[in-house]
């Protein structure tokens, strides 16, 4: 019934890129996009210009959701980024979906495709009310838009006195948040995003843009202090790989990000968050997000498996549907690409995907000190180094 | 744990007045706020600098919150505005709160009071999973603040190039939000606030201001055309004792105001709303606020009445949950007071209480054309005229 424009760059927790690149970057002040679909509702207080059109549903997974001209070989080291990036993404969709319907043990993931006639598309699934799983989603999308000039931070060597015009742009990323039945079993948020604009042609010198976001990060609702420590060491290790700056680093920028601010307390325990990457070589960022996405499964499954079965009060349930609530407060409330998406009308399926089944809001509610719930409370107040 | 400094002039679900006077007035441009309490924070997109004390928790309730220069009379014919305002508002509490506990038989409200050492306070009722009610908040306060320079709207008589300083403010309110148990009895809420600046001393001429806001619009999850008939009659037969005009003026403006732009639809079904209204004499709309808190019992305790005790199934649950995460997303994405409390530090519990005891979203929730709750989807998508 209701009718969306729809850019599938906007979700945050769901899409390939944070808005906050476009929003609050010093180097890209005063951006609004205006949105020709939207753009006769007078009080739409944010606009989105990307020329995006409306997507289409596909009975079948295309090989690619690239434009013919990006799909530059059949030999991958020889591909471009994006096509590299692309072929990730969806090989991580792959391996998380896999690796929850084993746990399953049965419920499959109901998926929904769908492209863009000029390119660009995106894989949804979702898997509901399963024996161990109460949602799960995981996401894939490829955007071709067009970014206003004022999103182009334009380069030194360029004549200062002269503009670019709108430039286009390129952004893929895998967007996921699972949350189990079971209170024992945290809630986990990955999303891994790429982003890429050409080169203004109208601009001599002025070169393409590119750099890359993403994070894991999990939410319980129970401390175990041995699932937080695999949690966090899979996150270090695969930092240390690439730089030992890493993990310190982001698992900072992950505990300022996630910060309900209204609440003064984080969302959960927090994991690895980073954004704007791009002062590093560009396969090693690559590399990065590549091993990051292969360790969703090692760091977060033997968790779900070691939980899933546990014995449960009411009690404890109530108190993870309260943590749930915070869930949807932040998501709702902060999360940059969520705020985003929900404005500039993106597909709000796949954006709201990422809210709990269900959730609580009890008036006034305080743990009790010194209890388990308390205990979680106060880690998320007063966020710890873990390893 | 957390502590927040607290403004209670935040919510407008929950608060005196509404945010939107403060920011998107045309009068009113360009209006931010500093809180020194928060000024410290680097990252607070916006400001509040309404110098507004913690608020204390106290014992009883006081017989007024005014400061003692308001509270000018014994006799009600000859007292303030302020004072027959707060008068009305603790009434309107009393009477609305006797009403549900007269339902419940058994369960009470519980209550916090809480003050302000310069003068103001408030007192929040809540009653939580009752016999009939999930949830029921009915909160009132008073609140006595500063605003800065530009958002007070200069008087024509004043000399254009003298600015005010601080101009001091007034603002009360009573705020309600009634979410019943049983998925066939609707959801109401409330608001009735009064704003009042003090004339600054610096600008000779410039007068004092005031306006009134508030309004009454109810959500079910299922349509029983009588009941949305008797809602919206009493609504009507409120505002036609002042002024033909209100009725439909204001249901309009309430369908508008209560409107989920990325679901396209609106909230619920309505009611009437009003805000800034200041341009008909001062007692008429203050008699107006009134008549319009008093028709709240009469407008939706029968239908509850009706309502509480019917059978349902566990789809009729789970689609009263559905919508209850629609009112979880307008309140949190798009309500003025909602959001503005949440930025500038209100008091939470205060704030949130508005949110239902629980909520749900379903992936891609699609009810079947023609049925009970396709009906109820089409009447938020396109709001009728119902008597």
């Amino acid at each position: 019934m209701a009718s969306h424009s729809s850019t599938l760059l906007s979700s945050p927790t769901f899409a390939p890129f944070s808005s906050h690149r476009l929003h609050h970057s010093p180097n890209l002040s005063t951006l609004r996009f205006s949105n020709p679909i939207r753009s006769n509702k007078p009080n739409l207080a944010l606009r989105c210009s990307v020329s995006i059109e409306k997507e289409v549903p596909e009975t079948e997974r295309p090989f690619t959701f690239l434009r013919d001209s990006d799909d530059s070989s059949q030999s991958s080291s020889t591909s471009s980024v994006r096509a590299r990036f692309e072929t990730m993404i969806r090989s991580a969709q792959d391996s998380v979906c896999e690796a929850i319907e084993a746990i399953e043990g049965g419920p499959k993931f109901k998926e929904d495709v769908w492209s863009r006639p000029g390119g660009g598309g995106g894989i949804s699934r979702v898997l509901q009310d399963g024996n161990v799983f109460e949602k799960a989603g995981v996401n894939v999308s490829v955007v071709y838009g067009v970014m206003p000039p004022e999103a182009y931070r334009a380069a030194k060597g360029s004549a200062s006195d002269q503009k670019p015009g709108p430039v286009p742009f390129f952004a893929a990323g895998v967007s996921s948040v699972l949350h189990p039945k079971n209170p024992f079993a945290p809630t986990l948020h990955f999303n891994y995003r790429y982003f890429e604009t050409d080169a203004p042609k109208d601009v001599p010198g002025a070169p393409r843009q590119w750099w890359f976001g993403g994070g894991t990060d999990f939410t319980p609702a129970y401390i175990f202090e041995e699932d937080v420590k695999h949690f966090h060491s899979i996150q270090k290790q695969a930092c240390d790989k690439f730089d030992p700056s890493f993990y310190p680093r982001f698992k900072k920028w992950c505990d300022d990000y996630f910060y309900i601010k209204h609440r003064d307390e984080r969302r959960g325990l927090g994991g690895i968050f980073f954004d704007d990457l791009n002062d590093y070589d560009q396969e090693m960022l690559l590399s990065f997000s590549t091993e990051c996405a292969n360790s969703v499964v090692p760091a977060y499954i033997p968790i779900v498996e070691k939980r899933k079965d546990m014995e449960f009060t009411e009690q404890h349930k109530a108190w993870q549907q309260l943590r749930r609530g915070r869930y949807v407060e932040f998501n709702l409330v902060y999360d940059r690409g969520t705020t985003f998406g929900l404005k500039t009308g993106g597909r709000i399926e796949s954006i709201l995907v990422s809210l709990p089944l269900s959730a609580r809001w009890e008036y006034d509610h305080k743990p009790e000190e010194g209890t388990e719930e308390w205990k979680l409370l106060d880690a998320c107040i007063n966020p710890k180094k873990w390893i």
